[in-house]
């Protein structure tokens, strides 16, 4: 399969792995993820942090899901980082944002983190039955598609969403990821792939611009939230490939 | 707000009734559908059939969720419609096809009609509590759209979607009606409809096109399918709102 002029697929391979994508983890238990690589992506703003935080020599991170764990955790010298409805909780070292681990004033080298997000932890979580959970961001889409390929197994884009609900980021993600693969992976048994490849090629010209009609980007309307938003489309910033097993997310 | 020279939504509006879309029934309990419209759509094919149905004078349908159901009403003088995975099924009267209720081999003026299909039912069951569940498709979507015009309050269009997955023909139902009310409903707090309206700007030079990638088309691929779709697809055909209520469906 090749992209034509347009960046369109033009045909789907006749075989190889397939390549599904599933909008929210409410619907998740509609996927067999068993046999399956799952990529977990929560573009704005988890996932993305996530790969920025190991990129910056995080040791690991401990996704759970309540704000209270994450500050438990403290005691045994974790970092604390908690996002609730867009904005840093209260008592922890660190929001959502990326710059948390790039603008210094939090060191972060060396450290572990326990961090909880509204939409990412439970995707996360909601995805342990896959053989392998992978955490996707723009940012890494390059290192992401070469471990697909590697690993050459069927894959299931897990969309974070917002509040279960579908949103348009995390659906590029699942886009531009398919394209990446699109000589090797096969979209056309999930018309939410399909969905996601068009949607890709029409916000392709300019991501950021497309995600500013986005609901959720209006809702974190401000100068910081559209910072982390130009920066979180960034493709292949990080050459590195979070994995997320036994409660811990690492770079094995 | 006015279409581009392109067909895309340039602008939202400031104010007026919102516009949201449900991809599948299985999201709806994140929707609160009391003091909303929900506008049920199953484009292939169970509410393009009920338009088709109502058009040819039947005089009003029963949606079942069974087909034990739907062959009990036969007793009453029901006629029988019953689809499960894209097939008639057995010991009833007419299948999923609009095509049922135009060829003449089955009588159906007069008639009133016990309807099951895979995915449609139990959408329109699960709609119930909005304050008014119309029934819509590509066959009626300037009478849907007047009407939805004429009630003036906050819409959702519910897909019926495959087995509770996201599909591509119920999205670009969703993402026409949008267009066509894109002067007076704001979609802008649904990612869900502004893709809707992003994925029918790709479709709509030659929507049969588009549809015949989707999974669900492949899925029927047979001549009698497309037929079936190449007729699903046409706008306005019929100038008629089903509405469901009271375990009715019929035009008021």
């Amino acid at each position: 399969m090749s992209p034509d002029d347009a960046g369109r697929v033009r045909r789907a391979p006749t075989s190889g792995p397939t390549f599904d994508t599933c909008f929210t983890p409410e619907l998740l238990p509609l996927y067999d993820l068993r046999g399956r690589v799952a990529v977990v992506v929560d573009v704005l703003r988890a996932t993305s942090s996530i790969v920025t935080a190991l990129a910056q020599d995080v040791t690991h991170l401990v996704p759970v899901s309540e704000v209270a764990e994450c500050r438990a955790l403290a005691a045994e010298g974790y970092l604390t980082a908690a996002e609730r409805d867009g904005r840093q909780a209260e008592g922890v070292d660190l929001g959502n944002s990326p710059f948390g681990y790039l603008d210094g004033a939090v060191p972060v080298r060396g450290r572990a983190v326990a961090i909880t997000t509204t939409n990412g932890t439970r995707a996360l979580h909601l995805s342990a039955a896959a053989d392998a959970v992978l955490v996707g961001a723009f940012l890494n889409l390059g290192a992401v598609a070469a471990r697909l390929r590697q690993l050459n197994q069927d894959v299931v884009v897990v969309c974070a969403g917002w509040k279960g609900k579908f949103c348009l980021e995390d659906t590029l993600f699942a886009g531009a990821l398919a394209q990446r693969l699109a000589d090797a992976f096969d979209p056309s048994a999930s018309d939410a792939t399909l969905a996601a490849l068009d949607l890709w090629h029409a916000a392709r010209p300019d991501v950021a611009g497309y995600l500013l009609k986005s609901s959720h980007v209006r809702r974190l309307n401000s100068l910081e939230a559209h910072k982390d938003m130009a920066f979180c489309v960034r493709e292949d910033e990080y050459d590195l490939v979070p994995v997320f097993r036994a409660g811990k997310i690492e770079v094995l």
